[in-house]
């Protein structure tokens, strides 16, 4: 586990009456959300969701490092879930295979979510469900519960009471004035727990960077429109499985239009299927069709909603585009691809959009149509919140660091004074004491590696050596040698992979390697590794001062 | 060299008075630019571009396939180039390299860019230098130069005149209307030649989604005059080391607020040295200072201008980011990121930008302000184009599938008989016979990777091979075979690397190593490749089966 700040001490013990907030996710990077309160010994945990990997090769998901809390789990009175999204919630199976009876607290749609994501995991968990205007007292914690508008149905805010002080959590939120199913960001309620007193606010900062204000969800009707009127064959959409009211959109509009929908993709059958049965998604009637039968209809009644709008190469959109799925995309056929693009994943998108317009169908997405809007609160909302809330000290959360700066850049515009503003990152230690909160220290706080069933075992010189590998090949040079001579009685014998060079280039180096054991077995050197050390010198010497190549050198001596 | 198209054969011979045209790079692609003109037996070639690499491990450029002319040579009359940019130029020195003397015809930029990267190849080569308005003879192709206005000085539109049909290629351009060098896009002479009859229009796709006009590039003084004003210490500018307009702007601001300017990167400074040398960069008097001489000055009295804009891990943005160049960025110091995002590259830059913001600079970007222009033309500057010129026949160039269809369809749109505009790829051979163009077939063309040193030996295998050391790291079993007996006399001895599971589970796997060589010895198996063709087996089914692992699996049977 590395330590994040090496120039942040230790925090102190915290005094009596104050109250700790930890990030051990979310605080320098867009994923991996997880708050750690403390108050009087006892833990609060709001969120606890996964990263996904950018340069980690072989890495699957990124957890946050529960060290800081592994011995501490009795502590924690409860695990608080804002909303149902991955960057949330993802990481709760790794936390309760620590400790099974952790309770969940979330709203209907989240706990449905989390879940069937468990029982994935065969893990049934214990779970209170919670409704925007609640209340419920978490052993030290008083928490009440705030409807917020977001890209996934049933969102909260969490405000938390302490004897030390009080907190306001928004989760991710915006606040779309008109959304599909009218429940909005209760302005009205931050506005009545802002005058009670927030002691400290922590904000999305996701969009605080993006200027104005994010575009209500209904604003993307007309392009679905469109393409409903424009498409002369199939439709196929590509979204986020959690986007319940971006399918609604296309249910309504396949109705509007006389077409069936079939769902495809595990994720988007099962979370849809949720989402309908507790009645966030509205089905009309006969409109949803199983993807067997839409060999029944003509395909200008068809609409397919799917996912793999990130690229993803295994998902049902990127294997239509590779032609490797039932699903045959042609002429005339028209892709909507209604989601974001999350930097990183251009190259990925564009693949799959070239390659369905070179099978022949139409694609709209967000680069040519508005068909995405983002979930989160932008400037403009950001400013409306602060003014609203007025709290005492901010800590932005949820964003890279460009991210925390421009809100907190935003909480200064309105008033809040530039020492009350919390720049922390990921285990830096935030103490929020006699009603200011400052940084009194950090604790360990490292990458959690998800790697196939492995859990926590990539580490940071796994991850360089595959970059090695990945750059530079690796070159193998096997020496057996006689046990009782001492003498070499094969080899050296080399293999290499991924490595650049043509192997006749062996020829000169082998001499080398030949010279070089002789030498030190003249000045009496008989041990193993030494001599494995004797050629990596020698090859990695002609490898790095006559090729300019650094691959991986691996030297093995074996007795025989 | 793989076949891009195998469902088109070879062409048929050119008929009499036929003109051929075949892209060797940038249809399918953005990047390598390069397209041969054939006629009567001669040929013409448009740019030699390189392409940057994108998924494709361990490679440093992608140029196009020259196998198709590698043995007509001494057909070629000359390489035109239309500008100095990377991805037209570059791959030059590779083309050089089969025949030195081949003629490079383009303007005195672009002759200047060029000379300086071949003199690290150590070539001196015959170049003609050319106007717009010129006209020269090539050999079978008659040359007119028409000027374009682009993100480089002095680029060219080139109208060949054959007996057998004419042909208009645009290059990378748009139509600034307001051009900081007063150097327009030549729409007279496109109409002109337009009157005269452009049978074939090859036209630049890159912008083609985006609808409207590109902004004018002194559109982004403002943003600059802002950061001038508002900059507390240190300005420190990255954009690409050949936009001398850019530049220019940063020199003209620093001048008007008494900064001086220093240039940071070895690109940087050769192209701008080039570019004043020439006179295409104004360079104000005493506004420039060596990068040494900044110690002698106040912090806000500088300005660095230097490469990395795109998050180059070596260049000297970058390593300002990781405290890595001399350059020290802190507390009061303003990053001005005058550059496009290159799509793949996101993940890089922000890297950049958030260890820039850590270390407390300001830094100003594309998505916080508009410091940013496109180089190319957009949707609507290409209907100007089009119904100015009023092809015969159009073949779209330079981009991505997308790009060439939505140039395709503005020509459609602009009424170009779709059976006029002709779509093809890398390596599709487009015949313009008797006024008409059309695809008649298809010659190899594949990938070049350039790998350190080694030029086209690095293959599709070995980026795969790379790709799964990348993800699953490799086994490697070793066992030493007594020569005499034919028993094992050492080993199985295992070694991994980037292999996620612990080394334990090889306790498992070694009994069955030693069962399969037992039961094959038994069979009377003792060729060695045999062998290891037995241990694969075992280890494989052992990785993919219980541990659902597919790392490179390397067996080695040594005879001692």
């Amino acid at each position: 586990m590395s330590h994040p700040h090496p120039e942040l001490a230790t925090p102190p013990a915290l005094p009596k009456g104050g109250v700790r907030v930890v990030a051990l996710g979310g605080l320098g990077e867009v994923g991996r959300n997880m708050t750690v309160i403390e108050y009087d010994g006892r833990l609060l945990i709001v969120d606890c969701g996964v990263l996904f990997p950018e340069d980690h090769p072989g890495v699957d998901l990124i957890l946050p490092d529960f060290e800081y809390i592994a011995d501490r789990l009795d502590d924690v009175e409860a695990i608080v879930l804002t909303h149902g999204h991955e960057d949330h919630i993802g990481a709760v199976p790794y936390l309760l295979r620590l400790k099974p009876d952790l309770p969940l607290v979330g709203s209907t749609l989240t706990l449905a979510l989390i879940e069937a994501k468990l029982k994935e995991h065969r893990i049934t968990p214990y779970t209170l469900g919670v409704k925007e205007g609640g209340r419920e007292v978490l052993g030290a914690f008083d928490c009440e519960f705030v409807a917020v508008n977001h890209s996934i149905p049933d969102a909260l805010a969490v405000f938390i009471r302490t004897p030390g002080g009080t907190l306001l959590h928004t989760g991710d939120f915006k606040m779309d004035q008109l959304p599909l199913d009218g429940r909005i960001t209760d302005l009205r309620a931050f506005g009545r727990l802002g005058e009670e007193g927030v002691d400290l606010f922590l904000t999305d900062s996701t969009n605080a960077e993006v200027p104005g204000f994010t575009t209500p969800e209904r604003d993307i009707a007309p392009a679905i429109e469109r393409v409903f009127a424009k498409a002369e064959r199939r439709i196929i959409v590509a979204c986020f499985s959690s986007h319940v009211h971006r399918v609604q959109q296309v249910l309504d509009a396949a109705e509007a239009n006389g077409r069936k929908v079939a769902m495809v993709g595990r994720s988007m059958v099962r979370n849809m299927g949720i989402a309908a049965d507790l009645g966030y998604l509205h089905v009309p009637d006969g409109v949803l069709v199983d993807v067997k039968k839409l060999g029944d209809l003509e395909d200008n009644k068809v609409v397919l909603v799917c996912t793999g709008s990130q690229g993803e190469p295994m998902a049902a959109l990127s294997r239509m585009a590779n032609r490797d799925h039932r699903i045959d995309v042609g002429e005339g056929d028209t892709v909507l691809m209604a989601s974001s693009l999350i930097p990183g994943n251009e190259n990925a998108v564009y693949r799959v959009i070239n390659g369905l317009m070179h099978l022949g169908a139409k694609v709209v997405h967000k680069g040519n149509a508005m068909v995405h809007v983002s979930g989160h609160a932008s400037a403009g909302e950001l400013l409306y919140c602060y003014n609203i809330v007025k709290p005492r000290n901010v800590m932005p959360v949820h964003g890279e660091w460009r991210h925390l700066i421009a809100n907190a850049d935003l909480a200064v515009a309105t008033g809040v004074p530039r020492e009350r503003v919390v720049l922390a990152e990921d285990g830096v230690v935030v103490d929020l004491i006699d009603g200011k909160a400052a940084i009194t220290g950090a604790v360990p706080c490292g990458y959690v590696y998800v790697d196939g069933s492995l859990v926590g075992t990539t580490d940071e010189t796994m991850l360089k050596d595959r970059r090695i590998l990945r750059d530079e090949g690796f070159v193998t040079i096997i020496v057996v040698r006689d046990a009782d001579t001492g003498k070499i009685a094969a080899g050296p014998e080399i293999q290499t992979r991924g490595f650049a060079e043509d192997e006749a280039i062996f020829d000169k180096v082998v001499p080398k390697i030949e010279s070089a054991l002789e030498e030190a077995r003249a000045k009496g050197i008989n041990d193993t590794y030494q001599l494995q050390q004797v050629i990596r010198r020698a090859v990695g010497g002609f490898m790095g001062g006559k090729l300019r190549r650094r691959p991986m050198i691996i030297p093995i001596v074996i007795d025989a």
